[in-house]
């Protein structure tokens, strides 16, 4: 069996599916699409790919990929903590420039902010890379915004802690796949539900009618959005997240009143979630 | 009278704050957080900000700096025509390497899959700086990009029109004002209103009372967008457009009306809206 994520290697997907699958199972993308084309292609059996984080809202690749290739379904759902760390090479205490993946560079905006208003930022393709980068150029006064684990991988200093913007800063991953079969693993008892509703005319106003569906039959959204179809400007599919409730048949049967009133629905799954702690990564 | 825009100079934003305002008023900020602070601390009267692009959906940064600052208006909407062009210099016939903005590159990434499979591609700060770096290297295989004008401003050659993945793209962009002002101008007769709303317990559940309130006094609804509040997952604001139709009171008293069962509003404004042609550019 093989498993996809996002890389490299210690990044914080790495980390996510290294909480549910086995390191010899795991093979490294490049890229959210090369990952969850894989799947499609069923190359791969599992994919682990993020979809939200606290601070930064969706992940819109993941989201619009799976809408547009259609057919994959959503197996599970993992929460990881997420800390950014300062990092430094032992020699520096001057710091010229601070490199990180623009996900990490936002999520500390308000630090660097207060900070280091004036040192030049640069944006990388990854905060392992950037972890990596400085530890090999030791003396040019660079800085990298990545984990506790790059730190640790790579030998760096943290030289300040947790300076992401929010403590409880969280990142929503999935574990997709072409079939839905079952996981060999168990997740939580918590479970959620995700649809990608489109509009036969495409119009907003309809949503209401949409939600009715939902509200008449007591079922909760956990998260409801918005995104572009990419045909003009106005036109959107929306994702709705339901809360678990023992209600599948009541889900069921929304969808079916959703699909009367002219919507079309590409139901990914009821899929359990697993919510890491800080201590087991 | 000073208006701030997103630049470089050439940049589309420049070009849509241009199909309104005269050159000489004009005044470029490196980042949209540079712009709305400004306008914020009233440096400048106007500024101009991308919200929405059709195939990539809202401009985040914008959207969030709005929310969190608050206190700021919406007085008008410019929608202009994207398009993008292939660009190489006078001596290049084989391409070593793509440059552009991220948003160009995404809104391109269909015909680079197609037609450049295989050549790496280089994310810099804005379109007309990947012009401007190719024009100033021309022996080094490399091709850029970018709109017509960056075209004609840096003598390139365009190698493949139009190579957007949609041929109706389209980008919103917004006039802001830290008041309630009159624009020294006419924009369109067609009129929207944008409202920010947080719900009282934040669950997307009551989502569906909340649009009641505009479905009962069949106000229609261009637009609903979700945004996390960055406080914890799940917790997110609700941005909604409305379509105007002579109806300012109904939409005040849809905005009571939501008050009174918990949400709290940030009404923007009634806006006109300018849709600028491309023979306009």
């Amino acid at each position: 069996m093989k498993v996809g994520y996002l890389g490299p290697k210690n990044s914080f997907t790495h980390q996510a599916a290294k909480s549910c699958f086995p390191e010899n199972q795991l093979t490294s993308y490049q890229t959210i699409a090369a990952c969850i084309h894989s799947v499609y292609q069923e190359e791969i059996t599992y994919g682990v790919i993020p979809i939200e984080n606290s601070l930064e809202g969706s992940v819109n690749d993941s989201i619009d990929r799976l809408f547009h290739l259609g057919d994959l379904v959503v197996l599970g759902e993992i929460v990881l903590p997420i800390k950014q760390q300062l990092l430094v090479a032992n020699q520096t205490t001057r710091i010229e420039k601070i490199l990180s993946h623009p996900q990490a560079l936002a999520q500390s905006q308000q630090f660097l902010y207060e900070h280091y208003p004036t040192v030049p930022i640069e944006a990388v393709s990854s905060t392992t890379y950037a972890a990596e980068f400085i530890a090999q150029h030791p003396d040019l006064g660079l800085a990298a915004i990545a984990s506790k684990k790059a730190a640790t991988e790579y030998g760096l200093n943290i030289l300040s802690a947790d300076i992401q913007d929010n403590l409880f800063n969280q990142t929503r991953f999935w574990i997709i796949s072409r079939k839905n079969q079952l996981l060999p693993l168990a997740l939580g008892h918590l479970k959620k539900a995700t649809l990608f509703i489109t509009l036969a005319n495409n119009q907003a106003g309809s949503l209401h009618k949409i939600l009715e569906c939902f509200a008449k039959r007591a079922i909760d959204l956990s998260k409801i959005e918005s995104r572009p179809l990419k045909t003009s400007l106005g036109e959107y599919f929306f994702v709705l997240d339901l809360l678990y409730d023992d209600n599948e048949a009541l889900i069921l049967e929304a969808i079916e009143a959703v699909e009367t009133i002219g919507g079309s629905v590409n139901y990914l799954g009821l899929y359990p979630l697993k919510t890491v702690l800080e201590e087991e990564l």
